[in-house]
């Protein structure tokens, strides 16, 4: 997930371990998907036949055939995998140590002679290697292998993983490319895995095949079959040609994080200028408000821009996560904050609201809006909350391996000091010009907006220490031990340079209030309404909530005061916001928002967002 | 496709030929039809192999085996089928008889002994039949033969067709039902067919089997596959507890017709009552503008109340035609004229816009908008225009058949008299108390309001002409040989009782007219919008007809005149609606509108119905 470029990029990412989220907000997220979510996660890859197609193709099953689940099944357990890898790099344990040790021999065992492992080809369609391109994921199960090898090699040291993804990737090498075979996989994810995989490894020849694979598109080596047509595919142009995102937005992010990825190694600054722009696009037009992408159920795929209408969003989590992977690498590339700022609103609003608060359940879609009367059955509206697994489980262990590494979006080094990004309690111990730099943040972010970050340890020559300012912060302060501190435009880092003492203390205040925001006016599907966000966090209106006889869908909000009531009993503890609003005959009434990361916590039933305000 | 109840109605289809479109929109629309669609689809079924499987399937090919298309392809030769035999209807032709003689002759052949026919299963699926109820689509194809059996027979008199479709449904009737195989079909059809097929033969074990099929479903007797539920299947709840649509478009009106026909054949007024339930909830909150249905791409399927996007209106064109196929059972089972201006508003606005200008390409989805940037290779938003064909070909054919028994939808009699409810020039000659009564009807309608109505003979005893007076067309006057008569209020028919003679001369001034359309508030993806509608037609702004520089998606119309212009040039000849607007940089323009059935006819770009008007 976090990457480690090896070319010189504006920031770098601090050592594993280096950051780590010691309470708060997030630090509880990570707790429950230790304790909970990863735990019942190796039960439920069992019970869904995913670890039994292992043990088959490892011929460790007396019955040696016969496959259970999608094509892409065994990615589930890679994904997982990582996740279990990261989480040691937080805090060893032997349980987590006895199911990697396990997992990644029977992954062993599982690969054949020449390096080749996909157990769907194995058990399903022998003879059937690379014969379906479109829609066989092989090398996206590849790719996914290939992560979690560079994850658990980097969090815990282990090679038996990198092992077996080196012989794959080998075989790659080998059968694929120019003068080789010539084609692409109709999910990209294999880009980045490559790019990766070279970092650790040093072998040119993955980043050549990651750019081969990056550059091979556009130019019709898929064939799309069915309804989809080649964007689907992200076949439809090539990738520095693109401007626009189109199409699939897993796969879209996916390859266009693996690009960015190949643009960095390679110094290919007029990909990554291609990539930056195709970033604004994103997110100034196909973006919703929670961060979350894909505007279309059909083709789980981006909308036009300005198409975004929040009961038809789809917001997959895993294209959350996805764009999440993208911003940090353009974050690296590029040292702006734009990139964090996007990252955080991605992170509190489309991912975490993927997962239940007692980490058993999971979101696939993350919709902006359930209306008052909406199709009880619904397959589509998310009205049925979030399920236990999926048939299709990309998301939950996608978010697995997401709150576990999360630590390492935390904070960078460059040249110049230290750049925080996230705001959590942690500490922070790096080095700067070779000698130990410490940091202690104490906050109670999102909650409230007051962040103490203390110098626990500093070089003794002069350095910066550089704090994200997001958009939304206007009105900030800074203090830096007590005296003001200029703050300068919001959106960007403030750089806070000089000769660091140990006890030094700058507290930055955000104003975490509750706000009304307007959606752009070319936003025809919210038009006329409001949301409501307070600071990071964006709200929603569930039914639950609000006084008998109100239908969300007809009642719309009015000027007046929003009052912000802390309730440490509800939700796991939220600060909700109520706001005067009016009823379709007139009447007067007041609505309450709680965080939309929590909502369907306590009944599934109508919820939006975005609500009228005319 | 048109319906002849053998139990009493309030209103009575009048007999085949009754009525005729003898010039004008609708006749100019048939003759197209006539001349280009029909023969070109017969290469077209030729050219896509769906002839072949039946000549296959017949033995009558050297190569005996082998299918083609999809599993449903049989029914685009039954639709065409019926397109010709109604066409022999409106006026015999030789061509027309010898492909409806070769082609009937073919399915005879192909016919197996006991009376079983579906090319599919026998050249792909040996052994396979009724395996697969919900994809396979055997009754699906069964319900189209018999359509065009029954329409064959009553078009023409031959009892080709019918004789085949005879010996099925007694197949059908020995195989499915309570004590012999419980089954329905995963897309209803097959029980309109087989109420028809009643009606013909009186045979009541097909109404019997088709009241099985409707009071079967609900109970999960269908294994909804992949991603759709239950609903998609039409086996969600039983039929006469569904008050709002739900799932597939096309499987639930059709289901709908059918369960109506059941319900006026057995006097069950509690389905009826339910239906009629259904039917006002649906085009009250689930309708667009333009009398198309379904909301959603993904499962084609139709939307919670209220949710009607424009840019993402799936809107087939089937679901079109089933939705006037409901709504006329509904019109003779009630009588009541709101049927009836469904009935207009979704042909002249969904159905139509269906095919092109010259007959030979068609939409599958009828979008209400196109973004400016949408993307050029998109799938979804149809800016790809009118295909020659398609893959799934089963709007085309449906197209052909409605506009080829157009005629039977323009008027019914009851023991009162002759209702009108559609206004094309037109003759009509029936018989009332067993005497002959003749009208003639000449307008200029949709494009004027004025509509002579000439009795060209009456029997001597007094009877009521009754005339459909739209729901928009408040002010609306009607003159009885030139004297002013009462017209009450719209949105149903008006009553004139009186002796006719011949000769005697009423004319109907409907208030044809632009004018502007504010959606219901709670439709809140067009909020603050309004389209432009003129008589019985939906208009739509197409970018070739503004001004250079307009930008559709962020342009706004504002108050002031609605200019009208005859337009003999454009499009065939239509009256265009000029508006004044507003850019999105303040200055001032003026946009032009065309009938939306018209659009995507010179090139396709952004368009528009709903307008920002804020």
């Amino acid at each position: 997930m976090p990457v480690a470029p090896v070319a010189a990029t504006a920031l770098r990412p601090l050592a594993i371990g280096a950051a780590k989220i010691t309470g708060g907000f997030w630090r509880e997220r990570q707790e429950v998907n230790r304790t909970a979510t990863i735990p019942a996660a190796g039960d439920r890859l069992e019970a869904a036949g995913t670890l039994r197609n292992l043990r088959r193709a490892a011929g460790r099953e007396p019955v040696a055939e016969g496959f259970t689940g999608r094509p892409f099944a065994d990615s589930d357990v890679y994904k997982w995998l990582e996740a279990v890898a990261w989480e040691q790099a937080r805090e060893p344990d032997e349980t987590f140590g006895c199911w990697q040790a396990t997992t990644s021999s029977l992954v062993t065992a599982a690969q054949e002679p020449d390096g080749y492992l996909n157990t769907h080809v194995r058990l399903a369609v022998p003879g059937g290697r690379f014969n379906d391109l479109e829609k066989g994921h092989e090398l996206y199960c590849a790719g996914h292998l290939l992560q979690a090898a560079v994850a658990q090699f980097r969090a815990t040291g282990d090679r038996t993983l990198l092992t077996v993804a080196i012989r794959f990737a080998d075989l790659l090498t080998d059968h694929f490319g120019p003068g080789r075979t010539e084609g692409i996989d109709g999910h990209p994810l294999i880009e980045m895995a490559l790019v990766e995989l070279y970092r650790v490894t040093g072998t040119r020849s993955y980043l050549e095949l990651a750019r081969y694979f990056v550059e091979a598109r556009g130019y019709g080596l898929l064939v799309p079959p069915g309804h989809h047509g080649p964007a689907y595919f992200q076949d439809h142009l090539p990738v520095r040609a693109v401007r626009t995102l189109a199409g699939h937005a897993v796969r879209a992010l996916y390859l266009a994080s693996g690009a960015t990825d190949v643009a960095i190694e390679t110094g290919d600054t007029e990909l990554l200028d291609a990539l930056r722009a195709t970033w604004r696009t994103m997110t100034e037009s196909q973006t919703y408000l929670t961060g979350g992408v894909g505007s279309r159920w059909y083709g789980e795929a981006f909308g036009d821009p300005f198409e975004l209408p929040p009961d038809a969003a789809y917001c997959e989590t895993c294209a959350a996560i996805a764009s999440v992977q993208w911003s940090w690498r353009l974050l690296l590339a590029t040292g702006e904050s734009q990139y964090a700022d996007q990252i955080e609103r991605t992170l509190y609003n489309a991912v975490i609201s993927g997962v239940s608060l007692t980490g058993g359940e999971f979101f696939y879609v993350n919709t902006l809006r359930v209306r008052n009367d909406a199709y009880a059955d619904d397959q589509r509206s998310a009205v049925a909350g979030r399920q236990p697994w999926y048939g299709t489980a990309c998301c939950p262990p996608n978010v697995m391996r997401t709150l576990a590494s999360l630590d390492q979006l935390l904070a960078t080094s460059d040249e110049s000091g230290l750049q925080l990004h996230l705001y959590a309690p942690a500490t922070v111990r790096a080095e700067l010009q070779g000698e130990p730099v410490g940091l202690e943040v104490t906050t109670r972010y999102p909650w409230q907006g007051n962040v103490t970050v203390t110098i626990t340890e500093s070089p003794r020559e002069p350095w910066t220490l550089r704090l994200r300012l997001p958009a939304w912060a206007a009105g900030c302060s800074i203090t830096v031990n007590g005296a003001d501190e200029p703050t300068g435009p919001v959106g960007r880092a403030v750089p806070l340079h000089r000769s660091w003492q140990r006890g030094d203390q700058v507290v930055l205040d955000l104003p975490v209030r509750a706000r009304r925001t307007v959606p752009d006016d070319r936003v025809d599907s919210v038009r006329g309404c409001v949301a409501i966000e307070r600071g990071p966090l964006v709200y929603c209106f569930e039914q639950l909530d609000q006084p008998t006889g109100v239908v969300l869908d007809e009642t719309a909000v009015v000027p007046g005061d929003l009052v912000e009531t802390d309730r440490p009993d509800v939700l796991g503890g939220v600060t909700t916001v109520s706001v005067p609003a009016r009823l379709r005959d007139g009447a007067e009434t007041t609505l309450t928002a709680i965080p939309y990361y929590a909502w369907a916590n306590r009944s599934v039933g109508p919820m939006t967002v975005w609500i009228d305000a005319r």
